[in-house]
């Protein structure tokens, strides 16, 4: 993982910040949320929180007492231990792309994906550096039954790589095989709960609505103390108002009316505040990305964001992802990781007035001392760009950034390094698979 | 032109830049500038500068004094004053590429540059409203002769916008053609000295170095209170160190050398600190552009710049210009224009608490009053993007961005608002270009 060293970049003023506060605490208070599950509102109702239907009202007081029982900052195991994350704090930890039920690379185009695609991105997420975490769904391997693919993705997470890994949130049955099979790598139940070893993705079913199977998944791993990202989705004009400030204000009521429910069920219990913020295009009402709108809503590097999923393979919408976009993402994540980690250091070698001494007016630094001793480092070597002047790359080829990238995907697949599994963890493993699939009626 | 409200953004602490400012006033004292111009080098001697050779010496409380003379803020005119424009401040400036000879369009490809090129790209300017200057150099046209080509440019300039413009600056003889011409047009040289109207790029030959054509331009500007922006041509590695703390020292020094000179020939002449800095791909000594290197070196929107040139239709290290790459990049302009003109309001109608109240938890907002009364103007619309899914993109003909500019760039060009120009001064113009070119014997 990085450390973000940037200084935190504000486009709001602390009053504004506190005006949208202030609206996300009406939001809670005045129109309220609808959790579409039983112990849900039973929990809102215990705590003292107005019930009406599926409607929970909240006390702002109750809503900021109980939110702040969130560790600011926590461990998130991986069965590697160098591999461990922490989540908080200056730290940044990607991940990639999570949910496209199609997959697309250059040769074989665009088609439905399947589980060796699911095994390849998790290869791909183990070999290369810039991920830190295997992610949940990267892609939904559509030739598996539905039933009971989310053991055969834990198994991939859990098998073809020793980085941390995000958990199933389809159902509550889901969270729990989940739950398991960590607990078989991790060696018991115990030890997860004392260092979480897995991170999900809840999303509210915004506006202002968290359905059963979510929620579900939500108190099952809160239940063991496993740390839960509840993001709001929103595409402001259709999930939230036109206002962006608004969208925000409600993005944070949705988040904290979320928080708040995994503290009630297991106090101390990490969670993180998650954004998924554009907007739809109001003419056709799809949704639109790579706005000005997004760009103010969920700045990443500069706006100190901690756990950055869908860094790398999205394509069209999180409805496809792609081997090559994959690839050509690790090159930005690349050049963020350059300027976390080497910054613009003012110090004697950074200032190099040896060098300026040394060349003076009208000459050329290519051969100063200076240089000599940091050509090989000193400035960032790209991955798969060229800097090669139009004639040379007309001539070797004219290979776009997809043919590179193509190249370069499949010699990182080539070249993966299996971290290998315990055999005895791995028969645990697939017996605890084959049992499950026979009483899901998928074996 | 923009108002930039962001807040600055600075990744150096006010430590570090005590200390490249430093290192820059030990640069202009210990090492010191090559000016490869007699007048220039009499000057700094009159000043009581160390000159020796060619080079000069500084004294640092000379170069902070003179340079104060400097106005930090000054207005630029254009033959239209509603297209006047303010440098400096909070304001920002955008102006197309500058300097490619070589041009390319989807359907002819890449070539030399002609004066039909050089015409379209003014036209283009004139036409954008996100292109707010028309630049200098925008294509080299090479169909024209070299000696006097200078005029058909300035011409194309004053014709076809009535914009603010860049004169020419490859030689003092050229600089006195544009001030010339711009006087004729400004109603005499005393309006433009009163209120100036032609901007002028003048590059360093870095490492500290300047030369005698730039020399005799910025002297020629200078004297009658043109402004020129004095920009060091640094890619690190080669023309400046590989450290980029002391590169951008090597940057300030010798800027501050030039804007000096400036300050001896005409005090209060405004006049503009410029940057270029990328760095050098050391394997193959090629320049690099979209490093991590220049993203800390030169950042442009939050690092507060007034005047950015090369905004839209640069390809290729500034060897090529696109058509198409020009309307690609105005979608970018679009989009930094929303963000610096829209921002993210945090009032009633951005804070939308009544579409919120209207809709409530599981709704959607498409219909909500709120939603009626923004959705026409409330999210940036895209220009040239397309928010349609793969399968209704590729249904109405999968046209990639390139071929979506192509049309985009034809429809602006044949609906190019001629700005017209008075009959007598067209005459004038056409008058001393007809005998200029005469005695440059290229009639």
């Amino acid at each position: 993982m990085w450390k973000n060293g940037l200084k935190p970049y504000d486009i709001l003023t602390g009053e504004d910040v506190e005006a949208i506060h202030g609206q996300a605490m009406n939001i809670l208070e005045e129109i309220g949320v609808d959790f579409l599950h039983d112990r849900a509102r039973q929990e809102f109702a215990r705590a003292g929180m107005k019930v009406e239907d599926m409607r929970v009202r909240f006390d702002r007081e109750f809503i900021l007492e109980t939110v702040a029982k969130t560790p600011a900052i926590f461990d998130l195991q991986a069965r590697n231990p160098s591999r461990s994350v922490v989540l908080g704090g200056d730290n940044v930890v990607t991940a990639p792309v999570y949910g496209p039920p199609f997959i697309t690379d250059l040769e074989r185009g665009r088609r439905g994906a399947t589980i060796e695609d699911f095994n390849n991105f998790d290869k791909m997420a183990q070999a290369i550096d810039q991920i830190h975490c295997a992610g949940g769904t990267t892609v939904e391997p559509e030739d598996l039954p539905l039933g009971s693919r989310h053991l055969d993705m834990v198994y991939s997470h859990l098998r073809w790589t020793d980085k941390p890994f995000m958990g199933s949130v389809i159902s509550s049955e889901n969270a729990r095989d989940t739950i398991e099979m960590a607990s078989i790598v991790f060696g018991g139940r115990e030890n997860i709960e004392k260092t979480p070893a897995v991170l999900s993705l809840i999303n509210v079913n915004s506006p202002l609505r968290y359905d059963d199977r979510m929620l579900g998944a939500l108190l099952e791993y809160s239940e063991a103390g496993q740390p839960v990202i509840v993001t709001p989705f929103l595409m402001a004009g259709a999930m939230s108002p036109m206002g962006l400030a608004g969208t925000v204000a409600q993005q944070t009521a949705e988040a904290l009316a979320g928080i708040a429910l995994v503290q009630l069920i297991r106090p101390g219990t990490p969670s993180v505040y998650g954004s998924f913020l554009t907007n739809t295009d109001m003419q056709s009402g799809s949704p639109a990305f790579g706005t000005p709108e997004s760009a103010m809503g969920i700045p990443t590097i500069l706006g100190r964001v901690n756990f950055v999923l869908h860094a790398a393979g999205w394509l069209e919408s999180a409805l496809l992802a792609s081997y090559e976009k994959f690839i050509i993402d690790v090159e930005a994540l690349r050049m963020f990781e350059w300027i976390l980690t080497r910054g613009l250091p003012v110090d004697e070698e950074g200032l190099a007035m040896d060098a300026l001494r040394e060349v003076g007016p009208g000459g050329h630094f290519l051969g100063a001392e200076h240089t000599l001793r940091n050509y090989r480092t000193g400035f960032y070597r790209p991955w798969i760009s060229s800097t090669e002047n139009f004639d040379r790359w007309n001539r070797f080829g004219a290979r776009t950034a997809d043919v590179v990238a193509a190249e370069r995907w499949k010699q990182v697949l080539a070249e993966y390094p299996d971290p290998g599994i315990d055999p005895g963890i791995d028969e645990q493993l697939k017996e605890f698979i084959a049992r499950r699939k026979q009483e899901l009626g998928d074996s």
